[in-house]
């Protein structure tokens, strides 16, 4: 099987909203008057990003997914993504699988494969994805104000459980695992919710390298500072209603960890004022995402943690970093 | 240094045209009206792409280069870029010439970069680029028709002859190796004359794999043949006026092979009818780029090579395909 051939079996679909798809040197599209285009771009790389061992399949998912969620963070309406491919090797297999787990959700956000390259080289997945938000109406991390509500979607946490685990660093239930694993190597990207929050959210980011990280990208565009209460958090843990926590495994720092530091949840955090309460439920009814409110946006810089008493809980959290050991 | 030090030292530059650039979830740009976005998508991989002893310079130039040739491709004008990057590890004086070459190239065409991505793993660099096309004016690989004059840009060859000079297959002297090597590491994108033959050109490509292959594929997409004058294009190889050719190194097979399968030109192939060469000329000297005429599109199938007396030559060139052995 030749590089065109691959292309032409696993990759090309026919354009519908795209002026030119996959075939020619650059594709082309139309933008519609009044918006704005909304660019993102994810590198996943073995080891770093994926396990040798994960189903193709979630990989096609998730290579798209983790792109979908920062179109997702500007309130932008997924149109079309391109993707570069490098494989080691052509294994029909895996490409099968791969491919029909990326068009999966391609085709449930409507987001066409519009081009890209393949070459051979050590496995690396690069997705850019391409999404329409009319024009200043994109959701920015530099928009929170001082007494905004800070919320976040859905849950957190589970993602590094199952990271944890299939590390072999903690022991999960075989049914607690299998969910877990879903939320690690199959995010659902909150597009729905994104584009709902427009006009009602200051400011959003999507969580993937953890929520004290991300919070601290919104705080430090803003030029404001968060409290943050610890027991509403831990409580996004969605594995926390089947574990027993009283372990020294599962002790309270290692379930800030998870939902601090832990990456890889690709929820949204997003703030809007106390007088959108009713409106960002709207946006979480309309989206049928859950968001809880997790704190406020105060004047005074950095991110500070209280516990449900509203007493301080002192803790560093690392954002993840790529480079570090 | 963090991957966040890493990205604000290195590839963070004030947005100009952009509406928002590195530093959110989503570059934000706001296409002119009337214009459809052209995009590109290619990934660079050791060893495939590049010698591991590649200066950084030269790969930072590559690889923004090759993107932007497919936009020359297309006649449309560049206008950003997003970089995603694997690195084994951060070497701060590699980055540094990385991004010196990158910024260097992208100045010429005030093409921004606009976002991206950095993660740790095995060297790959993917790139997307963006470019503005008057709406339905982009040359495609559809269009040649039959009496249309076939033409290259530039020179073609040396960038094989380079690479074959550095796998130590043959042998340069040093001054035609530089030359060569330049060809091959850093190539110049034909931006400005993809954009003069809007409206003049009836087909082009960019000419990366070979000559063979990628006039093979206007071929292809227009459905019509060629016929190509030998002669007229192993005279395209630059070095051509200073090497003894009459050798068993350098006999003409091997010299129809650098041309015509060659690959790494980064030169444009086009078609344009004959009452166009006024303008063909036009084009070639707003853009300062060298045209040459080399064959004349056909209706029967195939690419057809004849010698200087028009008699066939009969011989097959491979494609690059990044998978073959």
């Amino acid at each position: 099987m030749t590089e065109f051939d691959l292309i032409a079996r696993y990759f090309i679909r026919p354009a519908k909203r795209a002026a030119l798809g996959v075939g020619d040197d650059c594709a082309l599209i139309n933008p519609a008057p009044g918006m704005q285009l909304a660019i993102s771009s994810d590198m996943l790389v073995e080891g770093r990003h994926f396990f040798h061992d994960v189903s193709p399949y979630s990989l096609g998912h998730k290579a798209l997914a983790v792109n979908l969620s920062d179109l997702a963070a500007c309130g932008a309406t997924p149109v079309a993504f391109t993707l570069a491919l490098a494989l080691p090797s052509i294994d029909e297999v895996w490409l099968q699988e791969f491919s029909r787990g990326l068009w999966a959700l391609a085709g449930v956000h409507g987001c066409e494969l519009i081009g890209g390259d393949t070459t051979q080289g050590p496995l690396n997945i690069c997705i850019t994805v391409f999404g329409e938000v009319p024009r200043g109406r994109a959701l920015l991390r530099s928009g929170a104000r001082v007494g905004d509500d800070i919320y976040v979607s859905g849950k957190l946490g589970d993602a590094r459980l199952a990271l944890e685990a299939l590390q072999g660093k903690i022991e999960l239930p075989a049914d607690l695992l299998a969910a877990a694993r879903q939320r690690l190597e199959q995010p659902t990207p909150r597009v729905a919710l994104g584009m709902a929050l427009r006009g009602i959210a200051t400011s959003a980011i999507d969580i993937s390298d953890g929520l004290a990280g991300d919070l601290g990208h919104i705080l430090k565009a803003s030029g404001v500072g968060a409290r943050v209460d610890t027991e509403v958090t831990i409580n996004l843990i969605a594995a926390r209603a089947y574990i027993n926590w009283a372990t020294a495994t599962f002790d309270t720092q290692k379930q800030l960890e998870m939902v601090f530091s832990g990456g890889d949840d690709y929820e949204l955090a997003f703030t809007a004022p106390p007088t959108a309460r009713g409106a960002v439920q709207d946006a979480s009814s309309i989206s049928q995402t859950h968001v809880t409110r997790i704190g406020v946006i105060e004047s005074q810089p950095g991110l500070r943690m209280v516990d449900g008493h509203g007493q301080p809980v002192d803790m560093q959290f690392a954002s993840f970093d790529h480079f570090a050991a």
